[in-house]
């Protein structure tokens, strides 16, 4: 071999990257979408919103009225949002019973940047922050990306449990909490009034700021509405102040928008808007014209209410085959609305073991493992069943327990 | 009155920001942009396209080639980029000398996004950057988030006078600099070929990392063409693995597209695509396929061109209108391409002073205070020409001298 070394910049630097970047893993999801391509899978992974039933129709006369328009909805807009865009939304807002003044709203590149945003708006490295247990995990990696210090609360059938908060974060002055408390993502569970309430009050109580992040609220196929924290917050002295909606179109109408929005407490839109400016400058004018033709078209409360129907059906074909395939093996929340079923081999089964068997097997899940910000829970796993149809979801857990029935693939743990 | 106050949580929590996004002041740009909509205004202060350039026509039929697709482009998609934008991009910087792997090439939500997304992957708090003085200033913006130490080193009419960087970064062991080599923003220099090379040969020397921001390369309209520093270091032993080339379409095709691009050294491509994800997850797949549409479609050359073209008769119509009103009072460069006219009050006048003098005259533009990262000189003003035909240059022009005659209103420093 040639021993004469090429000079050491040929090599160029080591990509020495930040302390926040570096450590900052994959989407777990997102590496197995490549999965989700091969032929015949059953995906229960992926994230995502049932594309057949993206209102086509609605979107192309929503695109074809912006391009009337003319060249204005091609150019620079305000950091802030397009007027109608802004007006529409905030009208959404009180249709669910939250009414806020356009001013309030923030237009963003999707809700994942609503959080970042707010995020790097408000917190400091080293910043405590309660999540849920388990949370949404591109939440978690915005927090890692902060600095942060994540503190997990568990989670059961009412969503987060508010009484143990305090315990939680003695001495430790959080000074945010992330809930996802409308069929959130990964538990499905949806949080009981009379937590919404408590969880309101702990925050007033401890000087906490609170984001409420619901892209699925609207998503519900069984059990009775319930106001968002945003909607109730008014009833708490002191919680309207402390409370950041943030919301998406995403699930209802279209991810490739990429429209979300945040509404913020009054005194945070100068300072946030100022952060977003430095982020991307705006979110596309073109994209916001489309989304506020289309809500002001009216047809989006049929639209949802179909999927709502749709994900309803494929969660109960789902549930009913896991009680037939698995029985007591299998314990799972059974959720009210969202797209997402959260599971647990009760027979302690590491679901992130069997995924390679399943993979074999022709169907695919993502391991509860990533949306723990500390302690995983091994044999928990997230089945997603918003794109999956009644049949194929049926064929999916068959497969699943077939899966599940190689000698070696159960009990891992 | 009544002297019963209201709990003093009412108030709500002082939004206590973090520190990165406290003292985040606005774009002085933006917020002058409400006077640009005054009856009449002739305004040399957005930085923005001209929108009547805009290929109405071909962005019409690439929505609508698009829109025929179905329904797959409006579902979430890859972080990186959808792939025929990417292979689109990497032919584009094919065409402009420096060809690259599309994998190379990730998609960002304008190029703003590009910048922050690459700062924050690379850059921990109190690193020290080194900019051009005076530099882009929501660069600026974005260094001040990240926490970073800005080292600014001054720009002649060949640009960066990069034989002052080691005096300048003297015991400072700078990690990254970011320049605008080719018709800054704002100071519409271009870097010469000699300094390209010695600038590349300082970032290997000295193990720094080079972010290549040019959104106006393409916009020449005088002079000789000069490659790119991408496409230089191939000639610089160990600088291609140092070079980050940050581009837009918003200057030549439409900025609500906000279609950014980075082309990354290979070792970057991974960890800057994760946090990309944690910051929106993607770029709307509905713009990038417009854009690659619109790319696949070959309208792009002709249509620079004719932007080019008009932006020359713009920039001299106001170079000799400034000639012809003001002489030897007022100083400026001559850029050879670009949307952006520096210039300097050699009699002293501050032109932030004037500025308020000047809207009551009908004119308006950016002071140059915003663009220095330390030490400004008030005496400088930035002159966009980009959207003001050649007669309404002269007008404004006009109406600028007329300003600075006012008394008291110049010479104020």
């Amino acid at each position: 071999m040639n021993t004469t070394q090429p000079p050491v910049a040929d090599a160029g630097p080591r990509p020495r990257l930040s302390a926040r970047a570096a450590g900052l893993t994959s989407s777990a999801i997102r590496d197995l979408l490549a999965h989700a391509r091969r032929p015949g899978m059953i995906s229960f992974a992926g994230g995502l919103p049932a594309a057949a039933m993206f209102d086509l129709e609605g979107l192309h006369a929503a695109t074809a009225a912006v391009l009337e328009t003319g060249v204005d909805v091609f150019q620079y807009g305000a950091t802030e949002g397009q007027d109608d865009l802004r007006q529409a939304l905030a009208r959404l807002m009180g249709e669910r019973g939250a009414p806020v003044e356009a001013s309030r709203v923030l237009v963003t590149s999707g809700s994942q940047q609503a959080l970042d945003l707010v995020v790097r708006s408000l917190l400091d490295p080293g910043a405590t922050v309660v999540v849920e247990r388990p949370s949404y995990l591109a939440a978690l990696q915005v927090l890692h990306l902060a600095q942060a210090r994540v503190v997990a609360v568990d989670v059961d059938a009412d969503g987060l449990c508010v009484e143990r908060l305090d315990a939680a974060c003695a001495g430790l002055a959080p000074r945010l909490a992330y809930v996802v408390p409308t069929f959130a993502n990964p538990s499905g569970a949806c949080l009981s009034l009379a937590r919404r309430l408590a969880l309101l009050e702990w925050a007033v109580r401890h000087d906490v700021w609170l984001i409420e992040d619901d892209p699925y609220g609207e998503l519900r196929f069984g059990g009775e509405p319930l106001p968002s924290l945003l909607a109730l917050a008014p009833r708490v002295p002191g919680a309207a102040a402390r409370v950041i909606h943030v919301c998406s179109l995403s699930k209802v109408v279209a991810p490739a928008l990429r429209i979300g929005w945040t509404v913020l407490p009054e005194a945070l839109v100068g300072p946030v808007t100022r952060v977003k400016q430095s982020l991307d400058l705006q979110t596309s004018a073109l994209t916001q014209e489309i989304a506020a033709r289309y809500l002001g078209s009216g047809r989006l409360p049929t639209r949802v209410a179909a999927i709502a129907r749709a994900y309803g059906a494929r969660k109960r074909a789902l549930a009913d085959a896991l009680h037939r395939h698995f029985g007591d093996r299998i314990g799972f929340n059974d959720p009210d609305g969202g797209m997402f079923l959260w599971a647990r081999f009760e027979d302690g089964t590491d679901a992130a073991a069997l995924l390679p068997v399943a993979l074999d097997h022709g169907v695919m899940y993502v391991p509860g493992e990533p949306f723990f910000a500390d302690a995983p829970d091994r044999s928990s796993l997230r089945l997603a069943f918003s794109t999956v149809g009644e049949a194929r979801c049926a064929e999916g857990v068959a497969r699943l327990a077939r899966a599940a029935r190689t000698p070696g693939a159960c009990a891992s743990l």
